[in-house]
């Protein structure tokens, strides 16, 4: 088994899984600015040019993040970011998804849309990126809440993938300066936690 | 168990997936320009105010449309939607996402930032809308060769939920008229078969 990785976001959610997991997989590393993710050879195992990629032993490969964590939670039950049953299981997963569309996504889209990096790979739309920036103060507001029940992590009392896609949003909002506001305490208490893992530097 | 459905792309998912599985839920539908979403009572149960949503006989709520399918398809393994066996899952969420993050979300955000129905929703930012519709046509391009090999589905030889995201994105492709173009006759084998299934009416 290999792991494409390079130093980029969704690389870096898998990267955290294999910390937490303590799971070790030989790593290819590429160079994004250099184009290796788009070499013929690379395109061959992934049409879309991204990485994460898995590929087994067999050659077959699988992309986007979550599907190689969801992957390798299988082959490496314990710990369970996952969800050790159904319903933990969907409670997990509807968080993930609220923090993929609630701010990952949106973090990536103002990084897309306003930085020079991105400048020759899209049609840049600044006015874009101002209006998502200008709605992140109400989502965070959003979250503060809902973690103001006091529970340590995003889908409750154990550490899981949902923290995992937390954690990449918050360091995408680090890196653009859309910071937390210091007024969420609860939010920034786990945020805190989470940047004291081990796994932060992965 | 209750299903609080709207008409809307995200609880049509759900809706093609119960159709597909042969499941019946109570219902409840929501009028969404009513603002039924945003009730008290409703936001109690889900503080984005969004549908789908699934409420257990205690009460427990799980929100985010593929949270629900994953959850409904533990209780109704059969037929398979998410996958058998670790491989299988991994490519069909595979699939999924890029589905998703291709072709649904992309599609969304150009009816988003486009359609009077949004205006007083959000900060429309029609330049955003027609970069993201002039995308469109490599991304048909992109996934017609892929399905050039002659699979019947997205994610292989078998229906899967990778086939209910496209399925969604498709209608609302036709609906902000971005036709897939005619030339692609993988893409379009694909949709008119998914279009001719019993569910894409749910």
């Amino acid at each position: 088994m290999k792991f494409y990785n390079a130093a980029a976001p969704s690389p870096r959610r898998v990267r955290i899984f294999l910390a937490e997991k303590g799971i070790e997989i030989p790593r290819v590393d590429l160079n994004l600015p250099a184009g290796e993710t788009h070499s013929d050879d690379f395109l061959s195992k992934n049409s879309l040019g991204e990485v994460p990629l898995l590929e087994l032993d067999d050659g077959s490969v699988i992309a986007e993040s979550q599907a190689i964590c969801r992957y390798l939670e299988a082959l490496h039950p314990e710990p369970s970011l996952f969800g050790a049953d159904p319903l933990e299981r969907a409670r997990i997963e509807m968080w993930d998804r609220r923090m993929e569309f609630q701010f990952l996504n949106p973090l990536g889209l103002i990084a897309r849309h306003s930085f020079d990096f991105f400048a020759d790979k899209l049609t840049q739309v600044p006015a874009f990126a101002e209006a998502q920036r200008a709605d992140m103060a109400g989502k965070f507001a959003w979250l503060n809440e809902e973690m103001s029940d006091g529970r340590p992590f995003i889908a409750g009392e154990r550490f899981s993938v949902a923290d995992i896609t937390g954690m990449t949003a918050s360091m995408i909002a680090g890196f653009i300066e859309v910071p937390i506001p210091a007024s969420l305490t609860h939010l920034n208490r786990w945020d805190d936690a989470v940047r004291a893992r081990p796994s932060w530097d992965a």
